[in-house]
């Protein structure tokens, strides 16, 4: 299977260096041939139709910053959208930086990918929460596949699980922490009762949080899962703004002590169901699986059938978030 | 699809009422048409090449405990091997009692239909844990597809979650609570201070815990659920024997007490890796996903790439089981 990466950020850069682990097994256990056969970042690209290195590229990347520096095949300047016109391969994995104001460029290259009849593996959130319809009517459309596991939780496992696992089920609401970072400094603030904004700085400086830290505790993130888990798994149509956000910046270390003191804590919780989509800080009961500590994701779907299943894993991680790319294609592999 | 069940206690009949619940959703949804045309208890069984109703079957085997009292297609006295013989099936689903001694007439019942070239799907422990590799192995030469998800944490999913939600990862080791009825206990002791015999009779007139309990606190159940972990995600090549196991009927109010103190819960844990098969009672912190309480089940996989990842579910139940059941024949279905 030839593969075109778009984007070489910190997940793109996992998937790289998960395939450089596992290549030689995953030929032997599925019988599937990995192979690169191009990558792009804003610098431009590197493209070699009989396999890129992905040692090589990882080093290049990590030395000069810019994978056009990759020896011999680099091209220096090239857009994601030339790059899909240059390359011949099967199955585009998109992981250019999410974009929650117009989706682009992730949008335009997966509409490109299935128009051109190539399956298509994402942990984009933009297009996602955006462009959901257009993006799975297209695929159908072109008989392509459409996988995007690594957009909620990381490597937490909810969409596959939900479609494939569970498959005997239907999935009446969903209800999770569908972000680390926001959940790493409640705990904190649960566990040092510090305030909000000397944890959000504590959280900076350990690179959880971002220098810009909105689009997580203000609840935009993990408003873009609710988006997901609607579209995907309850088979609704919504977008970002049919979500009622509300994020943890105003949380005081006073109300969580108050809430200790009767047995309870404060997560920010998404809640997916056919009657409310809503991300907002609320109580949950210590002991509970939604007491998870750190950075941990955890989701609850409710069926109609096996009553409660929860999950609970990590909602981020280059590598982590790879491995769930991985399980994709892997998963393409198999319904070939 | 042409189904044959074997075996109609709980899991069983909770099998029918799934078929009559979902049969019109699922042929709508995966094209997937179930019929069913046999099913058997120790009386005899119910035969209709036209397919037999779900409902009637149900209130016949309700109003007289024998299924070979269904109106016009009821026969006594056949045996299951022999229904085997007497109809044409596409998918066996193999839920007679577990036996752990010698795994029949599971074993058998299973080896027949996959030998006749049939899917099988099951929730029965006993010829998971005893004849895994023989099973295995005739399911793969004659080419027939082998699922048994409900056989470990009944709606809790594991197995499937392993292969095929997780297939970019490689599971090193897993540690779970395997058994509801001794968490059920364990919970109930930690909470009232109750004493061992007392938890469990209460947990007897409850219909949590069997008459004869020994299956369930003497950590058997728990023990079989960690072989067919081994061998089937793991990959080993073991059997029941190779399990070390102790029960929960030594766990003492005083033993309990001591451990809250410090933050702990005894729980009854089955850890399933490569350096070590074991079933015994030991201590988890208190907040961890391993605090849950009830008759819920728990698993924790460690994997390579996507660190460790939780399911939570209930671990038994006719409906919640027979999800299971339902999730892997349309498993079977997709893979066709």
């Amino acid at each position: 299977m030839k593969i075109c990466i778009l984007g070489f950020g910190s997940v793109g850069q996992g998937v790289a260096r998960v395939f450089s682990m596992k290549r030689d097994i995953i030929k032997q256990e599925y019988g599937l041939d990995l192979k690169l056969v191009a990558a792009a970042d804003r610098s431009g690209a590197a493209i070699d139709p009989d396999g890129l290195d992905t040692d090589l590229l990882l080093n290049t990347k990590k030395d000069t910053g810019k994978i056009s520096e990759y020896p011999k095949h680099g091209v220096k300047g090239i857009s994601g959208m030339e790059v899909l016109d240059e390359v011949d391969y099967d199955c585009l994995i998109e992981v250019t930086p999410t974009n929650i104001e117009d989706a682009e460029p992730a949008r335009s290259h997966i509409l490109k990918a299935m128009k051109d009849g190539k399956n298509v593996v994402t942990s984009n959130k933009g297009p996602l929460a955006l462009s959901f319809k257009e993006l799975a009517h297209t695929a159908a459309l072109n008989k392509v596949q459409f996988k995007y596991e690594a957009s909620v939780g990381g490597a937490m496992p909810i969409i596959n699980f939900a479609h494939e696992t569970l498959s005997g089920c239907k999935i009446e609401s969903i209800y999770g922490i569908l972000n680390g970072t926001t959940n790493y400094i409640l705990s904190r603030m649960a566990k040092e009762g510090s305030s909000y904004d000397q944890t959000l700085n504590e959280a900076q400086e350990m690179g959880i949080a971002e220098t810009d830290p909105t689009q997580d505790v203000e609840g935009e993130d993990a408003a873009c899962k609710v988006v997901i888990l609607a579209n995907s798994i309850l088979n609704m149509d919504v977008t970002y703004d049919d979500v009622e956000v509300k994020g943890i910046s105003q949380i005081t270390p006073e109300s969580i002590t108050l809430a200790k003191k009767e047995g309870y804590l404060i997560k920010l919780i998404g809640e997916v169901s056919p009657d409310s989509l809503e991300v907002s800080p609320r109580l949950v009961k210590e002991g509970s699986p939604f007491a998870v500590e750190g950075t941990l994701n955890v989701a609850t779907l409710k069926t109609d059938l096996a009553d409660e299943v929860t999950v609970v894993g990590k909602g981020a991680g280059s590598v982590e978030t790879a491995s769930a790319i991985l399980s994709d294609i892997i998963s393409i592999w198999k319904m070939k």
